[in-house]
């Protein structure tokens, strides 16, 4: 039995059938369920089909997480899965600590899995070209980029938003709100992360703004975890430092401010607003619900993919994608009277 | 250079450069950074291992998620993920929608991928010895088990919690603090998934605490998402049905319904408890924070790749493994006055 024959049996075209045996999201409903009645009433299971038979190589693209916990990766890497597939590739997924070398884990993967290609999810912002020459392969930085490193632009694809600039409409947010005692909270200032970039947009919303500053508003708990978020902001809560709003540098930190701040008397909004960047699900079930600017998380995922297996396929060079965030309005902010 | 020229170097054992090599959890900070010191120094990349030339198959093992946005999931995977790379496989992972047909793309897999061994993440509960011939490798079912179809218990294996007794443990913690019209927020009471074997739960519990019962009190939704929870019991407080309690059958759902419950002008937990199943890292940032019956996500993780490595290499026969929740009072009970 051939896919000619299911597409002849389920009355649907030959593209039909392979879409929905690849799993491909375009197919109609109707067509899906005739081909899968086709396929269970016969059994059918395609054998190593004929791109397998003929290929010489793997077909694996690897993707290297940095903190699969992370739930803002979640969707992301549902969307890299889903697009690796779709592509006919096999995604092969490592994930490491936040600690951990994610280049040093990308080269072995590279000639242990025989990989065509790598998306690193989350990484260090200062990786230098000699850190680097031992990933021989294509790769794609997905959600960061070089900012503090010297990679050469034309030997890597990056996708990811302009994390300086949304720290700065966060702020901007605030201080149209009244706000001048503005916390930040993140992991570290100067940790060569997303979260020193988030620190530097932050920095210059506090200059242009003419915003109070100094290092009693820089909470840094040296992690991205909520628990982390919730007991750092809890000590510094503490020092009774002069504040009306937290940015923080993720949903996540946000989620264990709000708890911090509960648990210490504050409400959110009324007496401290709080806004952070990411939009994952989950901080929109909180009470209040969090005030974010969302990040493009399906588009990050998908254009990741498709950078990658447009230079594995040899169809374009390297491109550096910048995307638009766009903000979430719950109910974390409030206007100073 | 081998991994004996780098324990040298790095003053260590070689099976400690083995451990670091592979990411494994058990090694010191300073073994760790002596390893890494050598390793980067000299470039140190390994090449296809030895165990890697004399192999002739793949060391793939295939992993099917069914929903991977399910926030409850991304613990589990996270330890499949680094117990599979720790016993020396490659982890090769497919998600699918949640009405997306699990054993074909298993099936599928085994043959593209060359897999040793499948693990299921979430699935239905009813699969049959026949839908399943189509699968001719080991394979473990995690976080649910075969409660309605007609698996011969020798032929796989499975991993996860006791489903009705969790549930109704949860409707007696309501019951004990007065609770007797408990409202109960599923999926579906008769999906053949997790959701129909805490419905029953719930049943019994409704049976043996004489509580309140009848269609009026079951909120169905058909899917696991919040946002659908949120709605589904939006409409359903519409309908004015006299309770003073909700059990939903998971952490996600109950943070649709708490929001919803808000938004109803409804408080919890002075005018209604809430208590659910799972323990996700995000219901317990929740204000209030949700009381539930928390999964051992870790250890079922962990507990899955050994049950099947312990096949595919011989050691062991099916087993079939059932672990025991643990209670996480947060805010969200009150007892009736």
């Amino acid at each position: 039995m051939t896919i000619k024959d299911i597409a002849r049996l389920a009355g649907v075209s030959i593209s039909t059938v392979s879409r929905v045996l690849n799993n491909h999201p375009d197919v109609s409903k109707e067509a899906k369920e005739k081909v899968l009645a086709v396929v269970n009433e016969y059994k059918y299971i395609p054998n190593a089909s004929a791109r397998e038979l003929v290929k010489t190589s793997s077909d694996n693209i690897g993707v290297v997480v940095r903190g699969l916990s992370n739930p803002f990766y979640t969707k992301i890497i549902t969307e890299i899965g889903a697009r690796i597939e779709e592509a006919g590739y096999t995604m092969v997924m490592q994930q490491i600590g936040t600690s951990d070398d994610e280049i040093l884990t990308g080269a072995m993967m590279e000639r242990e899995k025989r990989l065509l290609g790598l998306i690193f999810l989350g990484g260090r912002l200062d990786y230098t070209k000699e850190q680097l020459s031992s990933i021989t392969i294509p790769f794609v930085q997905c959600t960061f980029n070089n900012q503090y490193g010297n990679l050469d632009k034309s030997n890597y694809s990056s996708v990811g938003i302009d994390d300086n600039q949304a720290a700065y409409e966060a702020v901007e947010q605030l201080y149209k709100r009244g706000h001048r005692n503005i916390a930040v909270l993140l992991s570290g200032p100067r940790d060569m992360s997303v979260s020193q970039v988030r620190y530097e947009g932050y920095l210059r919303a506090v200059k242009d703004f003419n915003l109070e500053s100094g290092d009693d508003l820089i909470i840094s708990i040296n992690s991205y975890n909520m628990a982390d978020a919730y007991t750092g902001v809890k000590k510094w809560l503490e020092k009774k430092i002069k504040f009306t709003a937290i940015f923080a540098i993720s949903d996540g930190l946000a989620m264990g401010a709000m708890k911090a701040l509960r648990d210490g008397g504050y409400k959110v909004p009324d007496e401290v607003s709080v806004i952070a960047i990411d939009g994952i699900e989950a901080s929109e079930y909180l009470n209040p619900v969090l005030t974010t600017l969302c990040q493009p998380m399906e588009k990050m995922g998908n254009r990741a993919v498709e950078l990658l297996t447009d230079i594995i396929e040899g169809k374009k060079g390297h491109e550096h994608v910048v995307l638009p965030t766009s903000i979430r309005l719950g109910e974390s902010l409030s206007a100073l009277k």
